[in-house]
């Protein structure tokens, strides 16, 4: 157990997870924010250099960060847009002591270069809001509306800012929902970003795919790769092997 | 056996082959033409209307067209641009008495619809050759070199071609590599066709996907439904079930 768990103040529905590696932890909140299987999947797919800057936009509490930093030794940081979410990310980085390697930002992925500059990150996953406005109905509060729905930024503003972010020949990785294939692929065409490596996850194998996991390379040459389908329950409603061994596997990582 | 399957001269090299359904024989040659799995896949994946009419671009010797004779009773249209396999297409309808239900057009894609006229088509199917020029190894005789390469039309030539033959609403299914997934989504996008259905082909559960079947409508609306993954093989080196019944199932057909 970290010594820092019981130092950091939880606020009114918050709660502490285990990432079941690495001894880390995470602070979740069902009114708020708790991380789900894709972000998980997505901090397994995204090439990740083993060196140098890697961002997560649209970081949430900082899932995706502290997971990497099992595989990596590159300078991580995350942008959310959230105060709210932020500050959970920031309290969740301190209790694991990860203040070293993870730094978390508060503002608008829009006009992160300003500050940040262009291409200067090696790598950028991102796991944005699924749903476009158009037709949505919110009924959920603010913090899980923007998390969920295009209302801070839309699939357009994600891949304009990753564009901007990350150097050439860097990767950008994404998870998304496959009703949204060909916006995505247009899209990271449109800006530059050349889609190279595709994973589909289907919830049973006789299902349609209900996840896409799509990785760039910013000027890359044009070829895709469709990677074995990810088939997350078997036919006698367990766990697949391979989701058995990323949330029960060794203690000591599955990079 | 048809009546008409000794009355149709065969060329030097050429053979007639059992299309497993419905009593079908077609005429193939290893040294100018002969069809693969990713015909028979795409002649059951493509949304066909039970009539109207319905075109299949890059014909070769028609195994689209006959094959589509067994869930249909559309008129079906195919057209090829070198003339030995579009002759060879239409004995093998000829052999098989479908002249009343299927035409074979000897011509150029690319000029149809001067002659055919625009939207006139309710669905198309095409198996385009797949690799581009650039770089290609061309050592094959010119027969397979055009069914292979991209010598007589491009990928953007074929969705043009589509688009400007197919009704609005109309679907285009096409078989392709998976490497050319972002190339077909783009172009499909450019010219107005809507990536509405995809299903990827694995010849292994833990292989990459060595085939795509990607179904458009024109002017659709933007939504992707990935099937459930094709596998070809089982871990034991059998056919899987999908692939027996299509090549060994119910002599009365798979429709």
């Amino acid at each position: 157990m970290n010594n820092r768990l019981h130092d950091i103040p939880l606020l009114p529905s918050e709660r502490v997870d285990d990432l079941l590696t690495h001894n880390l932890h995470i602070i979740q909140s069902d009114e708020v924010f708790s991380f789900s299987m894709d972000a998980v999947l997505l901090a397994r797919f995204a090439s990740i250099p083993p060196r140098g800057r890697v961002l997560d936009l649209c970081t949430g509490n900082g899932v995706i960060p502290l997971l990497l930093t099992t595989r990596t030794s590159a300078k991580l940081e995350g942008i959310e847009i959230q105060p709210r979410l932020a500050d959970m990310a920031r309290r969740s980085v301190a209790m694991n002591d990860l203040q070293e390697k993870i730094t978390i930002h508060e503002g608008d992925l829009r006009t992160l270069h300003e500050t940040a500059g262009y291409g200067v990150y090696d790598a950028i996953t991102v796991n944005p809001p699924y749903m476009p406005l158009n037709g949505s109905d919110l009924k959920m509060n603010t913090h899980q509306a923007m998390a969920r729905h295009e209302i801070g930024c839309t699939l357009e503003d994600v891949i304009q800012a990753a564009v901007r972010l990350v150097r050439t020949g860097g990767k950008v990785s994404m998870v998304h929902k496959p009703q949204r294939l060909a916006d995505i692929i247009s899209l990271m065409r449109k800006y530059r970003l050349e889609p190279k490596n595709i994973r589909f996850v289907h919830p049973r194998a006789h299902l349609e795919a209900n996840m896409v996991l799509i990785e760039a390379a910013r000027d890359g040459k044009p070829e895709v790769r469709v990677q074995p389908p990810l088939i997350v329950y078997t036919d006698d409603n367990q766990y697949c092997q391979e989701i058995m061994d990323i949330y029960f596997g060794s203690k000591e990582g599955q990079s």
